[in-house]
């Protein structure tokens, strides 16, 4: 039996599996502080003889297994999380963990089974609470000397709005993440209707943070997923902006065919979680 | 005998050597339109026999020895180069000729033989004519699909001015390139002195660039080159602004570890298109 753990930073995916394609018992459980965060993952799991662990965790977290500081987590991005060590608090429910971030996990679970399947390079983005990407360079993430962090990229601030990551102000999460939605037009985005302006500004953030991906990996698919692309009019919209910003400097092909939906809807972290078994 | 070619959009560089760091005759032409410029390359080599040809050409030129547009150039980055192909204009030098983009050729050149060896995740970026990276991943170009244009970036434009890319007006090469310095201050840039406004103006272009670099990549070394770094002064004020946007949000060392020169000086290009003859 193995397991799989996906935490986000507001919820937290519970699996145990026989295989990533085959999960018996899921739970989904809310990410509060540490310890009854840690707690209730433990209890979950205690009743199962889990071989093999893949956790695909929020970040930023030290994915180095040979450093002093494997699977701590370095920054406030989730207040009380700072100098968190994921792996170390959850060893106890097996000896073999597999780490990697929440995306790269979500990446794996698209490649394998979902809408990313044969894709050399891969991208898959989260746009929720915050916004983060994980890349696949033929099936393996790329990770680089610590790990990606493409939510904290600079993009234009074209009426200057006050973004809200706690670190850098107005970069892409800052500005267009859920939370950066309901600071700009007070009011959660899922309350907006279809037709509101913000949507039209919310797609236009998005490309702009899609573009500096395909300028920076050239990918084979962009895949959308998270809490603000649940609203699936945003699609079209984004891929439209996309287009125009990009102005067929290189050849995409098709923006239907590159930017696309998650083929495992809200499941792909936890099944790539699962996948990271294999690693 | 090796031959190597790094075809850039202003002048390009011509080598016959024994091996990349053992260059027996260089010489530097002007890239001017495409048949001259052919001329030249090809009456240059024809003295020697050349066992294998790099090239490392500017873009956005096709790399997939597979495409039936092998070899082409697929945009008008360069007035009267759109179409061209450069592979099939230079293929009587030899048979053997090995292609990527002149950035990579450049990130090869500094990995094997300058200031990137050993770095798992290398960043090579030029900020001359145009802006563009080369990056290898232990020692490959990460080229996705098409391959990366990374000086296409969307990036803040804090006065609203006007970039100078023909395709997209404010990308980072709009607004940040040696051409773009000159439309902002109506002045060679190489004619502005230390303490003009211009460079604190230049180096917060770069590090907004720069740290989507750091974003998307997690790269071990960045090493900037090109003709607008040839102002001393300026990497310094581009290291200070770097570290400001990041805020320290995952550890990025010191900069002036990441951020840092190019061993090879004005080499690391004509180096690394030799040394893609190994590929």
């Amino acid at each position: 039996m193995i397991g799989g753990i996906e935490l986000g930073g507001t919820k937290c995916v519970l699996a145990v599996a026989e295989s990533p394609d085959n999960i018996l018992i899921k739970k989904i459980i809310s990410t509060k502080d540490p310890n009854s965060t840690f707690s209730e993952i433990i209890s979950f799991f205690k009743d199962y003889e889990i071989e093999s662990l893949g956790i695909g965790s929020f970040g930023p977290i030290v994915l180095d297994s040979k450093s002093k500081d494997y699977g701590i987590i370095v920054a406030e991005s989730k207040e009380g999380w700072n100098g968190v060590n994921v792996v170390k608090n959850l060893s106890n429910i097996c000896s073999q963990i597999i780490l990697d971030t929440d995306v790269n996990a979500a990446a794996y679970g698209e490649y394998n089974y979902g809408s990313g399947r044969k894709c050399k390079t891969l991208v898959y983005v989260t746009i929720g609470t915050g916004i983060g990407a994980g890349i696949l360079v033929k099936g393996k993430s790329h990770i680089g000397n610590f790990h990606l962090e493409i939510g904290h990229m600079q993009i234009p601030n074209l009426d200057n709005s006050k973004g809200v990551c706690r670190s850098h102000g107005n970069c892409w999460e800052g500005l267009a993440s859920g939370p950066a939605m309901k600071s700009r037009w007070n009011i959660e985005a899922s309350k907006l209707g279809k037709r509101h302006v913000a949507w039209e500004k919310e797609a236009e953030l998005i490309a702009f943070g899609l573009v500096n991906i395909i300028s920076n990996h050239s990918p084979d698919k962009i895949i959308l997923g998270g809490g603000v692309m649940k609203q699936k009019h945003l699609l079209p919209m984004i891929r439209k902006n996309v287009e125009l910003l990009w102005n067929n400097y290189i050849p995409l092909g098709s923006v239907s065919n590159l930017i696309i939906e998650p083929g495992l809807g809200l499941d792909s972290g936890i099944i790539g979680s699962l996948e990271l078994t294999k690693n």
